[in-house]
């Protein structure tokens, strides 16, 4: 598999996955289908699209392709129709779509700016951006307390998703690497919100 | 009339009454007449300018053509002049300044995204997007609830215009097309305002 | 020393004082060490990011060179190392920083629309933009009422330092003319929040 495809289909599992907590928000929100749809949209595009903006990457990839609004919008669809089975565990959902979410776009946003020649500081910075871009937008959207500023790690799971592509050895499997890196930023988030693990506090 | 020239008025018009939206919410916030500028202007060229970063369009518009920006202080003025007739129906006044510039923004931005050659579904994703950013932004700076979030149909209103203008048949003159394409979702719009119309919900 | 120089410098100095100004507020937001330093660098290079993206200079800055991030965090980090003696002026300090930070950026964001021909009315909405995205990106994500919307005169003090570039003979020295901006700019600001200036208010 040629690390565009992969990319390709990592950035599609993360679309799809920011879509569903969009959705989830929304109809946290009471928002009709279409409402829904347009937060899963915004939610699922938004951190690639500011990506992409920063490098100078336009026009925006969704714009020629809409593979990716499809997909926000057919996920959107899903969580409707799953709507009443789900109803009292949506902020639990929420919060579990956003950090598979977050960790693949992480490492995505990270290996990215890589491919652009950044700075391996900027490299970090922009993994950490795109995984948060999007769930900014949809907690401040929505009038939510951003996802941000729960007790527990988040914004640290994202740079150690970033830090682990960066000090992997340069000869492994590119597919491997990012691998990796998702997983070990998916367990990061995932133990801080199973454990609520968070950073010791200053003065 | 080029459609070049009608896209340049179009847009003015819903520069204009997106200002007036936008110095409403100002006045309503008791900001000085600066601010009740500075809301008009960002709330005015904010879905355009969107639409331009993600097409790739820079520098945006108003950098080297401060029409926009004229036409926007302009109403404001304008708008704080008529304050003391206008006060207790300025919520009023809000709500329909905003549909009219919802109407010509979803069409708008419609149409740019097609000349750009973008999918269908893209094209009616980016009218609802210019239609409704301006609006999403003055409401998040002004701390309000975003008017997206009232029960009525709005985002719908803002699709319906994109899709109207891709169902009509090509034959057809442009402007004619770009104008039935605006009453249509203003109307929709309109008639949630008035009669309170929403969709059904779901489960 | 060249011009490009002296933005250097002052842009520096900006960003590292928008980023003390995010870090304050992250502190107020009882943030962890990592959040601190994300939203001091979402608040230092905010502005910035914002007028490239408008003017189309992408890749932004920062993409290839660190310098600003590496500022912000170090800042941050200062910033949290001093949360101990300062925790109870961390509102006033705030303010300050934000005003010097205000102030250069204001008169930075118009010296570069100026430097790619903008119109004289968009050379001093620049400025103002420029000056403002940051702080209210700031706020809106840590949930803060907007600086913006504090009583005194806040964008008008921005406004008045791309005008006061403007005016300034042609003759003069640019970094004279950029010194004196600033130094206007900022008096302006700091008498209103000394003396509570606001702008008068209509009917």
């Amino acid at each position: 598999m040629t690390i565009t495809i992969l990319f390709f289909w990592l950035s599609l599992a993360g679309t799809a996955v920011f879509a569903v907590s969009g959705a989830l928000q929304a109809l946290r929100n009471d928002m009709d289908i279409v409402g829904v749809s347009f937060i899963a949209c915004v939610t699922g595009v938004g951190g690639g699209t500011m990506r992409d903006l920063l490098l100078g990457a336009t026009p925006v990839a969704w714009v020629n392709d809409p593979t990716d609004i499809i997909v926000c919008v057919t996920f959107a669809g899903l969580t409707v129709v799953a709507n009443k089975q789900i109803i009292g565990r949506r902020l639990d959902l929420l919060l579990w779509a956003d950090a598979v979410g977050m960790a693949l776009f992480a490492v995505l946003g990270a290996a990215k700016a890589q491919q652009y020649g950044a700075h391996p500081l900027t490299v970090i910075l922009f993994g950490a951006m795109s995984a948060t871009f999007g769930g900014i937008v949809r907690d401040v959207i929505c009038n939510e307390i951003p996802v941000l500023f729960r007790k527990e790690i988040y914004i640290t799971a994202a740079l150690i998703g970033g830090v682990t592509l960066l000090l992997l050895p340069v000869g492994l499997d590119d597919a491997f690497k990012l691998s990796i890196a998702v997983v070990v930023s998916f367990t990061v988030r995932a133990c801080s919100i199973v454990y609520g693990w968070s950073l010791p506090k200053y003065g």
